[in-house]
């Protein structure tokens, strides 16, 4: 099979390599010369035997969006296109709509696994037709883990159901990490018999209820910088979350892990808190308490 | 009535003033002589009538329980120890039972009303046997603020009730300071378009469901440093809080907005956080995230 | 002055009667013949002085949107038109962008107060340019409580900033209410020593720092109904307060409170709650715990 | 070896058949006789060798209690007692302070593995001296998992450190549990593209950031009964979710996902909520919403 690949970045340039060793023939193409296969859109689609399937990989928002614009210009009845980006799934049907009219397939995967994929293979959710998601089942093979398919790939449902499944899986992956988080800080608190915490973290990888890969990432984390020392306490999110917290308030959902570590990375981004300025305030008003000068 | 009254902090010498503006005598003991009308607690049983009514308004923990333990030496059967300070409410069954042998009477008080009290009047929440309430009654209409008596005090229950009142009083005080601290950091977010965040919150002193005297203290503090420039968002707690959710716990109640504003509280005082450490450790790891150095 | 207002539900039927009471003449417009003073928008128009002033008072969405239209094509260059309902601020860009192009003005206006507004006033929070809002000056007059205007009606900002204050009004309020709930469960909590629960509440009416109309209201509720027996812990939302958490999303705003309050509303209208069946089902997994069967 | 085992319930039972699988000679007693190899703790103390090793694995709290008093007067200088319950760590000094008098030893272990422990191995967290530890490796080594040891055991730190890891790693599996709740709900939600629900948390089992154990038992479960339609969504809890929220008050740690998780418990426990009766009644009160009738 010969595919086209758009983006190259740090996701796209893993997943080539990872199609190529699966035997899977890869045209990339990225506005990045120095990674970049081809020169443009055009001599991409013009290099893979029709009907072409073309993988998406790009930033979420305005740059999937030009890409599919400009895939629509250059593709042909029949071709598909898969959206593999970190995209909300609420896109989804327009960029659909973007193609249907010339004939153009879509199918929305949700990617999981970060930059181990390249050697352990991506978690991968499927949103789309059944017949577009069997065409590109070697893709899909090549890119999933070893082991059952069913075990690191899904055809979860119609247009934006890949993208759905790949946001709930990231509110899921947020709360879990605070629950990490918040155990973490418990055993480092002051008062709390534990001296090795890094071995506790350690020989929980076995036979315990929360063994887990998180868990082994964060005892090599530890184990690379006991106590953190070398990095500071500012979380960024990239959008998956606050999504997912938007769309529990859709549906009546109540949510109050995944909103509490969104919360959260909110707070270790502020230098200082206005909503606490406001609270230090009141307490001086009403009870003389009180406030640190600045 | 002339009772006696130990602790002549802010709190305790405020009340002293209130009582005497409302005819009754006070002697109060202190162990700082500048404020204090006697130079001991047997002094101060010696100088007031018996059967003997002493206030206590100590800070809560070892200096209450010394003070209850002092009074149990130079008090009589049949005299009364209210004890009015920020008790933990499982101390007063102790208290009480440090003075039950000598027959020396218990009520435990809960007060609220902060420095504006010497003015208004203390909200007032008493614990114990009735007849014992009614002895003091001419104390808790002085201290309470005018109007209907039953919209200032309430007998809540039996030994204990006064301090668990004011417990839950303070953990909804927590919470509501929590809510308006959030509108507060909502109506100076940077993409909204109220620009007269002052005025707003002036503007709901009337007429709206959210008018209170919390709202009014937080006007009062935002015309006088409005933005908040002077103060950090650094907040201390006094324990109540903490006590609310314990018994919160032990109750299977579900505290969801209390518990929230006391951690808000912990994280508004931590450096940098080992939970946000830990959660950006982990995103390093599973997505080669970029960390800030310290 | 002489207006015209669209719209006779609850709301707007005590919003005309209090402008009558204070002088103002209004000609009312509602669907509903039986409260309707005129038979259409256009005789809405017809029947009041140019340059007119319209206030609608409709459910929010498509209804409010529909006036908006409908007075698009009735009003003149010069009219003005205030929206009072319920709206997201996000809609008001929307709605005064159907007016501009006729030259009628827009102000955006949150109304607080309820059903308790006929009599005690509403709180007022207005959008958009400062001489519209001076020429509407004596309806705003009319409809905020007595005393000082800065405390009952405030020029919050440009087009959109008085339903945004209004929504952050309401998440606050949202929080608010369920601080007061949790505390209400705690003194209804079997192991606490607090009897008269109804009259503990009723005694923070004065003096404490948790005084406010919120507080009297739950008072009220008590002495209608002790121990809520024939009320079921089932709650709506209507907008407001979803809107606010998203707004907070979009703005990094950490909201554990106001999204707490929420979560819980949602809880309250599930049969069952599909979150904690798997949560059953996970314990039974692992450690074999009972479920219970349906 | 030899050891004694006090406690044949649903997990000593089981602890006996994997270690005697893997050598060990085990006594065991409990007061059932169809499961007890004695009759008596001196019993079981003159049927083991000295110096002694008891592993204690009966419920926390005055179960555990009762034995460590009834070992205390059995067992001999140098003799070493293995307290393994569900215990909170502030009993360890208790129970180290019964025996230390009388020369015996003492050792606190975390267990985690539920029913799945007989077979894979249990996770173990132990608190005490070293030799003592060092003493009572052939019993950890066969009860923990396979692989490497620092994977499945720690010595975590001095007395109560086992169980404090322990509490805290229960915690943490609240909290996740949650998590994947939260997930599991919104992925059941209406208005959601996914259709097979179940698929893709199948799908999730390899390759994702969030694969785990508790994913796998999930995945189980989901196919046992495809939308817990045999469950009710009630919880119960075991008590390490409350100790750990404590001790993050004490130590002024703000865990808002494990909270949340525990909070959702109670509430899955209510038929009717107190909470929710009381919001429902205040919005009755102001805005005059309808409430439920009961």
């Amino acid at each position: 099979m010969h595919i086209g690949l758009v983006g190259l970045g740090r996701m796209g340039n893993n997943m080539r390599g990872r199609l190529r060793d699966k035997g899977l023939e890869v045209t990339g193409y990225d506005p990045n010369p120095e990674v970049s296969d081809v020169a443009s859109l055009a001599e991409l689609a013009a290099a893979i035997p029709a009907p072409r399937v073309v993988w998406v990989m790009v930033p979420s928002g305005v740059p999937t969006t030009s890409v599919v614009e400009g895939l629509a210009g250059v593709l042909e009845e029949g071709d598909l296109v898969i959206e593999g980006g970190n995209s909300r799934f609420t896109e989804d049907t327009k960029h659909a709509g973007l193609l249907a009219p010339k004939g153009i397939h879509y199918v929305d995967v949700g990617v999981s696994g970060g930059v181990w994929g390249r050697e352990n293979g991506y978690g991968l959710m499927a949103g789309g037709d059944a017949a577009d998601i069997e065409r590109a089942m070697p893709v899909f093979d090549a890119l999933r883990p070893e082991g059952p398919r069913e075990e690191g790939f899904v055809h979860a449902g119609s247009t934006g159901a890949g993208h759905y499944a790949k946001m709930v899986h990231n509110g899921i992956e947020y709360a879990i990490m605070q629950a990490w988080a918040e155990g973490y800080e418990l055993l480092n608190s002051e008062k709390n018999p534990v001296q090795d915490v890094t071995g506790t973290f350690k020989a929980w990888q076995r036979g315990t209820v929360v063994r887990s890969w998180l868990l082994e990432l964060l005892v090599r984390a530890l184990e690379e910088d006991p106590g953190f020392d070398d990095i500071e306490g500012y979380v960024e999110d990239s959008g998956e979350g606050r999504w997912t917290v938007e769309e529990a308030l859709n549906n009546a959902v109540p949510v109050p892990t995944i909103s509490a570590s969104i919360f959260a990375r909110f707070v270790s981004r502020q230098e200082d808190s206005p909503s606490m300025k406001a609270v230090a305030a009141l307490r001086k008003q009403f009870g003389g308490h009180a406030v640190r000068p600045r």
